[in-house]
């Protein structure tokens, strides 16, 4: 398999995170979003939505969005659950996070660490998305108040989908410091078998 | 099964044409979002994230996020595939329009034909919300090209999920006429068996 992704990327992490916790080995190539290199007419050839993560699968298709990756290559192993209701509120935080957290959370990141100064637009939308990226921390601490992960009490998809964005969250401005309940599942999360920092990379 | 809902959320109508193409019964409770009633105390108990639909399923608990519940209703059912590759795709549309498509089509047009007057921040950001619709639906377009559903050639959960908010775009003054593959995609969804429309509730 090929992986088209950039490494400052949570939902780029997400995937390789998973292909290293299932011991999956992968090609890695590189695409510098902040350089457009995701919206050439070769790169819209395998996602006509110009956006890493992109998978190339082993016959040759490419599969993206994160959360669809994440699925294809969990199903039958432990990180994805069995049974139905179980499925479901795991579907429930990835969509969580990918409606109501990343835009806001992952956004704010993007604008504050990787682009120098922001447009009249993200000076004015800055505020709001700072709020709403609190508004899913609150969400996140409270679920996680008696709850050692997000689903069914053991890791799964849907830590790995919020791990991404939450742990580098600071790099946002965000406060983490006044998340106990959120801290602590980091750092359950960064203590699973063969987890790899969102730098590393495969070789 | 009780729907927590609001009938002109196409969140919501993605649940109620499942529902009623399933041939499922359920109790409909409407919640004013104009009137903040999915932020009461009483409401954070059955969503935390404080948004409808959220169903509440058979045993008493509330499962949220319409894609979700969509997977939820539609296991083992001729809506959802069974194969790892075809549930893969079908995420990664349905994906695709919680994150590239209904911030953009959904939110415009809840701007345009539920609210009076945008905040300066929505009235700065209209153009490029607008913008990102349209590469939405210029996406749409081409992948329906030769295909006449969006997965595996047969209706499912990924048409379901991309329909809802694409066939009302034009109350955000979106121009449909342009897109002459989405418009035959809309009139066959429209077509199938037990298809409800969207002001339609279940008694």
């Amino acid at each position: 398999m090929t992986l088209y992704d950039f490494m400052g990327s949570g939902n780029g992490y997400k995937v390789r995170l998973l292909l290293a916790q299932l011991g999956l080995s992968y090609e890695l190539v590189e695409c510098d979003i902040l350089k457009g290199e995701t919206r050439t007419p070769e790169f819209l050839q395998k996602n006509p939505n110009g956006r890493i993560p992109t998978l190339q699968l082993e016959d040759g298709s490419h599969l993206a969005e994160s959360g669809a990756i994440l699925w294809y290559l969990a199903e039958g192993t432990p990180f994805a659950p069995a049974d139905r209701k179980t499925r479901a509120e795991t579907l429930q935080w990835m969509f969580f996070e990918q409606y109501s957290h990343e835009p806001y959370i992952a956004v704010v990141r993007y604008w504050r660490h990787f682009l120098g100064k922001l447009s009249p637009l993200q000076e004015l939308d800055l505020p709001e998305r700072r709020r709403k990226g609190y508004d899913a921390l609150e969400v996140m601490e409270r679920h996680l108040e008696a709850r050692p992960f997000f689903v069914a009490s053991r890791y799964g998809l849907a830590d790995i989908a919020l791990y991404a964005y939450t742990h580098v969250a600071h790099e946002g401005g965000f406060d983490l410091a006044r998340y106990p309940n959120v801290n602590g599942w980091l750092a359950r999360v960064a203590e699973q078998p063969r987890y790899v920092s969102m730098d590393r990379k495969p070789y």
